[in-house]
């Protein structure tokens, strides 16, 4: 591919862009989007827009803008979306439970959501042999072969931080590619495993540095 | 203050950075790092490590590298987790519960976390007036007074996308000055209050555009 030394940081804008196109092609009678527009309903400079695409190709004309359909097929192109990837969840407690509802609610929403999940895995074993959200919740002696036929592409881990690393290397060992980690731990992966860290409490204390205070010091 | 430019990408990297040295400090015998090893823990370059931490002071020595109790005392202030942050969630369905519930976790190991969560809130009568691992559930209508009262610094948005707005603008107008998004959608806020997005579904996304897959084109 040619695009192989792209920044996160552009990669992390794509499904913003994606999500303001899949909005505009819901509305009727919108067939095209000015970077400036583009830039606006996603939260980003116009600029930014214009090189972040530019990064991918000439998607853009001269005084029309972005053709909204085309744009859209090429951004799910791009991003991997424009087939289903098979999607595992491992840490059936509160916060997996909650993912699981949450994603269900956006596939059933979005038809081209294409992230579907497949396969829950959890230790307990009362939990092992249910299912939440009609999905199977397996053992984690069923992780390599679970990701075998069903084809997962990407793990969300949300087991406690102790057993993270452990259950990583189970799933990395079964080929996984992609990890959404929301352990609050760094894991340890190969280069040819993309982690993606999603940690409420970081997320919480990066906003704290934003929060003005009457300090004495 | 004097650093009042520097970009979120530094910003975002030092809970990572303080998450190291709080772990440091509880092994013994450990009383400075390298902004190598520290590089290695937080998953950063030494040179970035170095780089971050110079827009803040001078903290390293050459030849010592970091002293952990001062550099992890000096993080924490410049982060304002000096002192005690008080947060509140909005949206007590199955993510909010979860989040409650990972919030509290974390506090509970952590006597320096700093993060207290004390006020729910939620539009459903059957659940104001109880509580979610001890925090009481209000309705919308106590937003105002309760910011004032409980002094609320930043807000965990949790409720479904269409009501995201509505319940942000509420927040903003009674004052408060950080916003954890886990809503669907793009919160416009005036540029006095920070807003941090985490959607788990853009974070998929951007994870598939680093899955390999066989493609036909």
């Amino acid at each position: 591919m040619r695009w192989n030394k792209i920044s996160d940081a552009v990669i992390r804008r794509l499904p913003l862009y994606l999500r303001v196109l899949d909005e505009l092609a819901e509305e009727s009678g919108t067939e095209s989007i000015s970077s400036q527009e583009l830039g606006v309903r996603a939260g980003v400079g116009p600029a930014l827009v214009r090189k972040d695409l530019a990064w991918f190709g000439e998607f853009g004309k001269q005084g029309v803008g972005y053709e909204i359909a085309y744009l859209r097929d090429e951004l799910r192109k791009i991003l991997n979306l424009d087939s289903k990837l098979s999607v595992g969840l491992v840490g059936v407690g509160s916060l997996g439970v909650a993912l699981t509802r949450y994603h269900q609610k956006r596939s059933a929403e979005d038809a081209s959501f294409n992230l579907e999940l497949t396969a829950l895995f959890d230790s307990d074993p009362a939990k092992i042999g249910t299912r939440v959200e009609g999905i199977p919740v397996y053992g984690l002696e069923d992780i390599l072969s679970q990701v075998k036929e069903k084809g997962l592409n990407i793990v969300i881990i949300t087991v406690p931080a102790q057993e993270a690393q452990d259950v990583a290397n189970r799933f990395i060992q079964a080929g996984i590619q992609g990890i959404l980690n929301f352990a609050p731990v760094k894991l340890k992966a190969p280069d040819t495993v993309h982690v993606v860290n999603t940690d409420v409490s970081l997320e919480l204390q990066r906003l704290a540095y934003y929060v003005p205070k009457a300090k004495t010091n």
